[in-house]
């Protein structure tokens, strides 16, 4: 029975020929703990953003088919350079692109999603002691036609590659030590956790913890496959492990908590109340690509049977927003729309707060002696999200780390200890 | 019955994006005179440069798999961003990747031979009017791994692409108008040919016309595969046109003549004449890749049962080489390796020429005149090639250009009236 271990390393990690080397440093150093090693790598550095530079000198609108042609190039280099720095140490390895493999995407491009990868040339070449350097972030389709993920695509790349070879864990090297309770930028006593639950780790990634993007950790999720987030710099810390959800660690309510200054909140008044508005109005966004975080209808008032409609959108969604409006102006008054940018999200995510309903006052109790204004409220099962102004966001961020005491310190000294909530 | 053009634009003409915009405009001049039209592309000017730099900063022998892997991601940059750059005009475009047309090619990595072209896709995209941009210079062995064909690849590439569609012929665009009679910059009255057939261009090829790599036209020799060599920056000029031998045009002895200055000589005096000796060590030669191009045996003299022998390798070889003369001391000493590095290839080179005794004599002639002493002498069906001093190689040169009458001016009036030679 042999051990796999899948590594990832992103374009920061493989951003030049030197860095490249202290990669194949790592890869070797876990092939000597007696593993067959799997890596997975992004273009270098800034790769990308030169590609697509050119591309934009070339055409406003470049077809989607050509860019990922274009982008998937990035990949080749990288995996290349690094299987020839493996080589260099004296290790056998060898470099594949996701059609040498069979990275089996749908036919969508810019953002593919993965449907199979074909194992059998993996297994040939572990059987053969070799360590595989494998392309992240592109596809290809049963056609031949060639794809990327799109964000995340490489985390993704490298947990399906994990999946697919029934892997002991995929390790995820980035530039921080792991997944912290909060951004150690706005606190700078946030603490690194040592597990995190994957639904945990989804709503963290989704309200701005840019460790990994929800994408990996839902595949993760699905196929029960561990990750590890660990740093690049640190070889002997061993990061966050994010796995499923384990009884021992529901005792602690809150894991972490975070802050998504990437939204604007919309409200649209006096939508007439019939059925069928709300449909054509976000299926017109669905269209239109433009993704919609939280929904409240009848959000302020309700009268002369119109409804008040209010959702966030990605700031970077609003303008192509803008204009549908104007196309849906049959349904949508011009003066009806309200635009809110200067908002942000701050959440409370822990996968032991559910049925504790203390974790919700404490928060709501953290922003009153703020005086911070609530401006919409969402939760999940294991998550909770404000709306505020997005001028008190850090210092909100800062309180609930403090009240759900999430800081280094605190936690040493208070273990099994926690507060009344 | 479709008329296909297959145009070939190297890595100058695609050098940045405004240039890959110029490349836009004459695929779409091909296309709207109502030709399918296949373009073939190499990597942006300066890439492979760059990857090299990369692959040697990591690794002094860089494996050969790698390599390939490494720089045919060039091509893959430039097929994306021309069809962006066709489709920008409003003209349908599609790139492919060697993978995904099926340019199958030997199991041989950095210098792979094509083996066969699939011709499905493509039928499938003329079909549907697309203008298919081809990546040059790789290919993919039939168990799917990259491979690049060397030196002349891109050439080959859109050579033997061009006889896999049956194409009604190949264009390859370079930055000189065409094929000259010799080297403009050492003959300024060089003039323009309108046709060479495929055996002169293989002989000017072979001796340092750099226009176009031997193996393309060898390519195109065995399918009767036309190319026109044609100046990107002048559309209107229809360049030179390389064929199969016609006739008409052997009322003209000598087409061309050229000097080739890249290689060295060796002398092996009192090699011992057994049989094998000099097959051990030209076999040995081979197996290092070191081409041999002009070999003579008993070059001197004969005495004592021993041979002189003589030949000419490239200049690049030369420390290759006298590795490989130290081990072999048992059958060569080390006093009897005599190398001269300043010599030049001065050939002329006509379809035309056979069965005419008065070439060669010219030849001889113009030299002796000039005081010029010949170092050996070989020849070919289509060329007669003489070893000199490099310090007199160009006005051997210059002087047989005049001998030949092969200036503009003097050719423009004397057309039919070829010197009695």
């Amino acid at each position: 029975m042999r051990n796999i271990v899948v590594q990832k390393f992103g374009g920061t990690s493989v951003a030049d020929t030197d860095k490249i080397k202290n990669v194949a440093n790592s890869v070797i150093r876990e092939k000597k703990n007696g593993n067959d090693v799997v890596v997975v790598v992004s273009a270098m550095g800034h790769t990308t953003d030169y590609l697509m530079k050119m591309a934009r000198d070339i055409s406003e609108t470049p077809s989607h088919r050509e860019l990922d042609m274009l982008l998937s190039t990035g990949e080749g280099v990288s995996i290349a350079l690094l299987s020839m720095a493996i080589q260099a140490q004296g290790y056998d390895a060898v470099s594949m692109n996701a059609m040498q493999i069979g990275i089996i995407t749908e036919n969508i491009h810019t953002k593919a999603r993965i449907v199979d990868i074909k194992t059998d040339k993996l297994e040939k070449y572990l059987d053969e002691g070799k360590i595989i350097v494998v392309a992240g972030f592109q596809g290809v389709t049963p056609d031949g036609e060639i794809t990327t993920l799109g964000r995340g695509g490489s985390d993704t790349s490298a947990v399906a590659v994990a999946a697919a070879l029934n892997a002991e864990r995929c390790d995820i090297y980035t530039d921080v030590e792991g997944v912290y309770t909060t951004d150690p930028r706005i606190v700078p006593n946030a603490s690194k956790l040592d597990f995190v639950t994957y639904d945990e780790m989804l709503e963290l990634a989704n309200v701005g913890a840019k460790v990994l993007h929800p994408r990996s950790v839902e595949t993760a999720k699905q196929f029960n496959m561990p990750i590890r987030v660990r740093s690049s710099f640190n070889l002997d810390d061993m990061g966050t492990l994010i796995k499923g959800a384990d009884n021992m660690e529901l005792c602690k309510p809150v894991t972490g908590v975070a802050v998504d200054m990437s939204k604007v909140r919309i409200v649209i008044c006096d939508v007439p109340d019939e059925p069928g508005v709300a449909a054509k109005l976000f299926n017109t966004l669905a269209d239109e690509n433009i993704s919609v975080d939280t929904i409240i209808q009848s959000y302020g008032r309700l009268k002369n049977n119109t409804n008040d409609i209010a959702f966030t959108i990605a700031k970077t969604d609003l303008p192509k927003a803008i204009e549908l409006f104007d196309r849906l102006s049959d349904v949508i008054e011009k003066d009806s729309v309200h635009i809110d940018e200067n908002i942000a999200s701050v959440s409370i995510v822990g996968a032991g707060m559910v049925d504790r309903p203390g974790v919700a006052a404490t928060m709501f109790d953290t922003f009153a002696k703020l005086n911070i204004n609530i401006k919409m409220i969402t939760t999940s099962e294991v998550k909770i999200s404000c709306l505020v102004d997005s001028a008190v966001a850090q210092d909100a961020l800062k309180a609930l780390h403090k009240a759900f005491n999430l800081g280094c310190d605190i936690i040493a000294n208070v273990k099994g200890d926690l507060p009344d909530i």
